[in-house]
């Protein structure tokens, strides 16, 4: 019986390490070095390539190494029968949430623009807004999103919602999808943080971004799939919204050749808003692997019908 | 009677103007087109000329246009008697916080790192360091420094304090004068926010840095006359510690020439950590030149032999 590491875009030695200190009886396999594919029951998943699993005939759990699941549900080519897992950490939701305040505040303070003065040798102090006067409109007002509210209005923002349906969070008025609009006009720095369906897919387009106030910001930590790249190019070059920051991206990582890398509006970070940390989900991930041994229902088991 | 408006790095037409608004009565002179100047009594200034006030026999107050006075003092020819002010606004407050919590954020986020690694089309997730991870010492603990240090721990940092005397301010420990080496082995950001004295002039040198933590980064908001700049470039080619982040320089606007500019470790920003708003003060500074015609005691008054 052995537990399968696979990640194609993060190094797996640090969960390998931290899974072996608790354990040192476990056969973890690595791949691509994995010598016994027969034995894997459990396999511990980063953006595997995909058709993978259809090499591996006892495989019956999958277990993302983060809270999205896309990566592995979007492989047409998974075992039929076999349990996908996500991973539910509050340390996820508290660093995204202090990574989008992070990029709210570099905005209001003007630090990028200071940046590339910079770079350009330019002394040419600028005056700032306050946060009050910073409207934060958040889209996708689930976990995280209601945790990035709370933290933006404590340092200040002025922050609203968009989710499914109307309601108030914390003292947050959140916009129901039937008032998209209405949304957005009141909405300067945008931050999407949605789940990626069928009806968010490409959600952010030049229509969107037409309608948010002057001086308008993008701050994207969902997914690549919700943003129209080249609407976003277009946007920033006609001076539509101001600039965005991007944490993900349609092709990860993103292609050498992408026009995002030196667009002097655009400011790229390599999908880091939040990763998880083996040290804090070892213990989730090996108390399912116990339950898949003794036949238990999994903890936070994904629908796989559903996506999420 | 007359108020004379001096400021040879900002522009003073809006203290002009928003001073007239609140009375129109007030007789204004703006340097250098001072006609009377026997009849200026209250000076408001921003890095006057040296020697300046000298031609002004009637002068009784100069009133700094900031936080900050060491612009004034520094002038050995200040006449004699004359009163020294220093603006005090909750909003200056604020916006130095908030200022230090951005650049103690994009630290441990590692965002200086990622938006180089975007202009070399780098793509290179690196792990981060939480708050509750990252010790914050605050080199200064008065006004600023308290408000900084709440918000710093209000967002998860590990704050300490460093300031003559050891106490416990809101649950943060503040080392005493006579501790500075404890205080600099548990911090990993410096963040200094002293007043200029002839004790911290040149406080922040290669002594300093070879005391703090591992990975140790700079964050310099007071005044460019705390920084030994020589001392600096060393400690951050020789990975003594990793960056530093200023906002403050020995000379501003900071000369074309300068290494600061093109140092990938050093991050640059011109002065705009807090910017005063003349709105925002314009009635305490009124409010002070009706106490100085009727002889009241000032608000706010420095002590021109101890420089705060």
């Amino acid at each position: 019986m052995s537990i399968l590491l696979v990640s194609t875009t993060r190094n797996p030695d640090k969960w390998f390490s931290t899974l072996k200190e608790k354990n040192k009886s476990l056969d973890i396999q690595i791949y691509p070095d994995v010598e016994r594919p027969e034995d894997v029951e459990f396999a511990i998943s980063w953006k595997h390539p995909e058709g993978l699993y259809k090499d591996f005939p006892n495989l019956k759990v999958i277990a993302s190494m983060g809270a999205g699941v896309n990566h592995i549900l979007k492989d047409d080519e998974l075992p039929e029968g076999v349990k996908v897992t996500r991973i539910v950490d509050d340390q996820l939701t508290k660093d995204m949430s202090q990574f989008v305040l992070l990029q709210c505040l570099a905005v209001s303070r003007n630090l990028f623009i200071h940046l590339q003065d910079q770079s350009n040798k330019n002394w040419k102090p600028k005056s700032y807004q306050t946060p009050e006067k910073t409207s934060v409109g958040i889209m996708g007002y689930g976990v995280l999103g209601q945790e990035a509210g709370k933290v933006l209005k404590a340092n200040g923002f002025d922050v609203i919602g968009y989710a499914n349906s109307s309601k108030t969070v914390d003292g947050i008025q959140v916009y129901g999808a039937d008032r998209l609009d209405d949304f957005l006009s009141k909405t300067q720095i945008l931050v999407c943080l949605l789940p990626v369906t069928s009806e968010t897919k490409g959600i952010l387009d030049m229509d969107v971004f037409k309608k948010l106030k002057e001086k308008a910001y993008l701050i994207n930590v969902a997914r690549g799939e919700h943003l129209v790249e080249a609407d976003l190019i277009s946007a920033v070059d006609k001076d539509i919204i101001e600039g965005a920051s991007l944490d993900v991206f349609q092709e990860e990582p993103l292609p050498e050749t992408h026009p995002f890398w030196n667009h002097p509006k655009i400011q790229i970070t390599p999908h880091v808003a939040s990763m998880t940390d083996p040290e804090s989900v070892a213990n989730q991930l090996l108390e399912n692997y116990k339950r898949m041994q003794n036949g238990d229902s999994l903890m936070n088991e994904v629908d796989v019908s559903k996506g999420y």
